[in-house]
């Protein structure tokens, strides 16, 4: 199959480059307002025709698909476009900048029966993959909370702040390793600008789950060190994902608190005679090797092939902005939890 | 001077040993309701006189001060006996279970003319009197942030929740290092229960300080693995608080974002031409060795002997207090901020 | 039984307090030539009678056993006029300052049927254990390689230097986790004095073991980070233990090279394409809590109680001994490596 | 300048990349017996002339110099050729695999004017120039000890064992921090080979050198987790240079042990009694980013143009052959210690 890549700026050679990679993909063409920069990434993965007309990618009947990395405002316009011409998206991250947008997107590829693939490139890694795996497999049990930090000294973006820049990646993550996908029942959104930037640089996300459980966020551009960990308790046992450190990514703890059942009727003082404490053994299993873009594109090739939705799906993204939307419409309420509407079955 | 422990319990045995090698302190008595527990403390210090009566204790004319680690429900009443029996007060922490009880313990306190001091102990440790230090020294410049971990497989307490039980560290210790103490604008505070044991396991709290700065705490009693770090970001300098590695607790980053000084009429585009970034040195102080604990039995004596305040004097104890009650009361609204009221001055 | 403590300097402290407390022992006596040290240490530990008589503590038929924490040179001495008395002996490391005046002491207490045990502590802290139940279960496969660093800055010892100061602790426990003990072919010692203070303060063992399995120790007083790790390859496994990370002691490594069979004749080629890695799991046995002294007394007591050698006993002292002795012999002839003469069976 | 790359191996394909982005060389040809593995080299770089004929390349007049990343086995056969063509020559470590090799390429180009360069990458990295600015400038005092540890899990090589697999990396990194370079005096070399696959797989490296100091290298292929730190310690202050912590690569500490001069009359207790400790400040300089062998292309470009020795020069290939030669030669000997002849002048 052909592939065109449209946006050539900071993750377009990424992509270009696994397309080009790819059996199940030629990479047909690059595509950039800015011919040089187009020019200078089809250099670099050896060579690619380029061009600074869509048009001319959507006319071209050779061409299967598309892979959209240009600003995010830009998304809707380019793939309403795409699946007019009857090609397949893959869009970066985030989906598109609004829910609204996005559910465009999402029905117009339903109608044209074309797939609509979000490139949640994190859940290809051989850390998430695992952990969805485990989690599937019933190894944590039920999910008490999800934990996850991703703070670093970041580039103060020109036009999104901090939860759009990085919370995408630990939305589009927990949506993919959680039975059931991302589905909180309200979000607040704390954020910070102490530098007068004129938009967050600081944040948190609180998010409420099913049964009780929290899902929290914390996107930080400012902090010197840089974290990018989550913990992931269960029932049975906890998982911490440290992505810093290749020696161990993944550890399972079977470690944790255990409530015995008790009747409604039960004090608290006999409730808390049920409590146990298990310290059980630490396991971190072994990962594969493999870059997380070469099984994106591989999925993306697959889904197409097999008529069915990629597993980071269009709706995965629209569950994405959905989070961010709520989150900002929270973070416009001072804070105030913002229930979710409408959610999107995973 | 004389003083009296009051409580054998978990905590107690701690107080009686330090004020027992303090060349300040004469450990004049150990009381506690059951005298098995008191004999039990006061023999592991090498001997001291136990009692079960309070009254006794606070009708000896010899001694000058008690020292309370009883439960937190009992402190407003021991104290105000103690107050009207011309001792000086020392508490565990929290410092009272309310801030009406905490406030009318402060105002007795001044009516007597006698000391009452928090037993926040975290702050006499070698590292947060660093911090302290550095931070009104103007080393890390204006405060942008502080970011507090304070996770851990603990003991579900029958009593309290996990704000209540460990947050009061993370909060005076900001208190303590920050200039001008905790001036909080708001609370907004999100706990899960998932394993249904009647209080919160897992809680953040999202408190907006003056001039866009924010600080955040994240306090769990379910996580497999024990973090206990704080980030306080500044415009100068940026400082993380590591206090599990005993090898360096204190990292100071000459790292950050500058923002040169734009006008209001300045655009985005503008702004953001003038955001640069420092990847400079990290430095790690030197910190003397000491037991946090001594340093709270001379800091009791020594602001009884000047007639001042204790460095974590009452008031901090009440501006604790006052977050966690608007941290209750947020959890009440399912997270809603809580407006700060009648600030407490530091 | 009732047992005395002899030397109440660095070590005599920890001892007393851990017989005191222990269910087996009845804490009868400490003796200190310097009667002021004594009954610190009595105090410390609730009471004791104190002595600065050796003689008398012997002479008194209620006392069973005594536990020697005075210097090196003077074990011998006292050991041997102990059993004379018919008391067991406990002695901290190292066992003598000589492998001859250690043999000695092995022998007596034979002829007298009396217990010697050497104090190795580290072997009874529960890393150790479970390190010494693993490999005896065959989980590790056969020993390849044992790694130890023990850097730090140390004191600098009046009386020895560092491998006497530290590389017992290593000695030890590798005699403890080792099949068959510690079975040295030959030692090479490598020390360096650059402070020039008269003694090695930076040192390095290299002793090969049977089947072409190496062990090494590197022990140093003068590093300004804090190393104690110890890493044993194994044909199936290998082990890492990092006393400093409580987190994560013990990990254990799926992970190796696997060399298959093969006969003699076959050519350095052939072999090569015989060689494949496993890239397997990590895991991390919980470990229980437990302070390692209790763990010798008990040991002491059951030792003679059953009227058996100590687990780590006299023997296990002499085969340290062994090797620090042939490390001086070495050092003396500039690193040239000693064989070990009459191996003391394990 | 035109530069071939002969050797499209693994370390060609880098060379290539670097001295094709390199501003200062034109890479004129990329030169393999195996034409498609040179192929596939040219093509990863956006395209070259290959050839596999040395002979001509050697006799191309506008080619100025070539980079050897062949078998070490071929170093010598084809430097010699190249400096008999006129060419300036750059070798991959180690030098070459015998000293005399090495010699006889040393002389060659100093008889021909050209120069001979060690691509010793390491050295070119930003930690390691740090490293060596910071000795040079007395930062760290008198240097007492170097201790270096690179462990892994490795592939086991056909033609060559641990120590000349892995040595040469921190043989050349102590040349060239240390002031005067590596001036050993002997050299005691420790291997083992517990898979008996016909050559050592752990080794150690002990080498005393000038004024009781020593240095010391651990290198392992069956490690299952990865160690590449040095501990360079000094009379003011020591360094760790840990390279797989990204966050902080280099430390410093001003921590240490401080010798008062004494007489050589003074007793040993009077010397004891000088000793004191400092427990300063730790230090960690940023670093930049940037590209080891990028300097290297520079360097070479550079040392030719000036007609100077390259920093790491072919003296100092040499002086890490003369140690690798002498520590084989040990080993031979069971491990005793190997003087070193006739040293290199740094």
């Amino acid at each position: 199959m052909n592939i065109a890549v449209v946006g050539a700026g900071y993750w377009g050679p990424n992509l270009a480059r696994n397309f080009r990679s790819s059996d199940a993909w030629n990479l047909a063409a690059i595509c950039d307002l800015d011919i040089e920069r187009a020019r200078r990434v089809a250099e670099a993965v050896g060579g690619a025709p380029v061009t600074t007309q869509l048009a001319d990618v959507l006319a071209d009947p050779l061409i299967d698909a598309i892979a959209i990395a240009t600003p995010a405002g830009t998304h809707q316009r380019i793939a309403l476009a795409a699946f007019d011409a009857g090609k397949h998206v893959m869009v970066e991250k985030p989906l598109a900048s609004s829910r609204a947008a996005g559910s465009e997107m999402v029905r117009r590829a339903e109608e044209r029966g074309l797939v609509l693939m979000a490139d949640h490139t994190y859940c290809y890694t051989p850390a998430v993959l695992k952990i969805r795996e485990l989690i599937a497999d019933g190894f944590l049990g039920d999910i008490l909370f999800v934990d996850s930090v991703r703070i670093n000294l970041g580039l103060i973006q020109p036009d999104v702040d901090v939860f759009w820049d990085l919370a995408p990646h630990d939305l589009s993550i927990m949506d993919f390793v959680l039975p059931g996908g991302l589905d909180v029942e309200s979000v607040a959104a704390h954020g910070s600008d102490p530098l007068r930037t004129g938009k967050s640089c600081v944040g948190y996300l609180a998010m409420p789950l099913a049964r009780g459980a929290m899902a929290h966020v914390h996107v930080n551009w400012l902090s010197p060190t840089k974290i990018r960990q989550m913990v992931i308790g269960g029932t049975q046992r906890t998982l911490v994902w440290d992505d810093l450190n290749p020696q161990q990514r993944v550890s399972v703890y079977d470690r944790g608190v255990d409530i015995a059942e008790v009747s409604k009727a039960t004090t608290t003082d006999a409730r808390s005679a049920h409590i146990s404490y298990r310290l059980g053994d630490t396991w971190a299993p072994a990962l594969p090797e493999g870059e997380a873009l070469a099984g994106v594109a591989a999925e993306f090739a697959a889904a197409i092939r097999d008529g069915r939705p990629a597993r980071t799906s269009g709706d995965a993204g629209l569950r994405v902005l959905s989070v961010l939307e709520a989150a900002a419409a929270s973070l416009q309420g001072s804070g105030a939890p913002q229930s979710m509407t409408a959610p999107i079955a995973a």
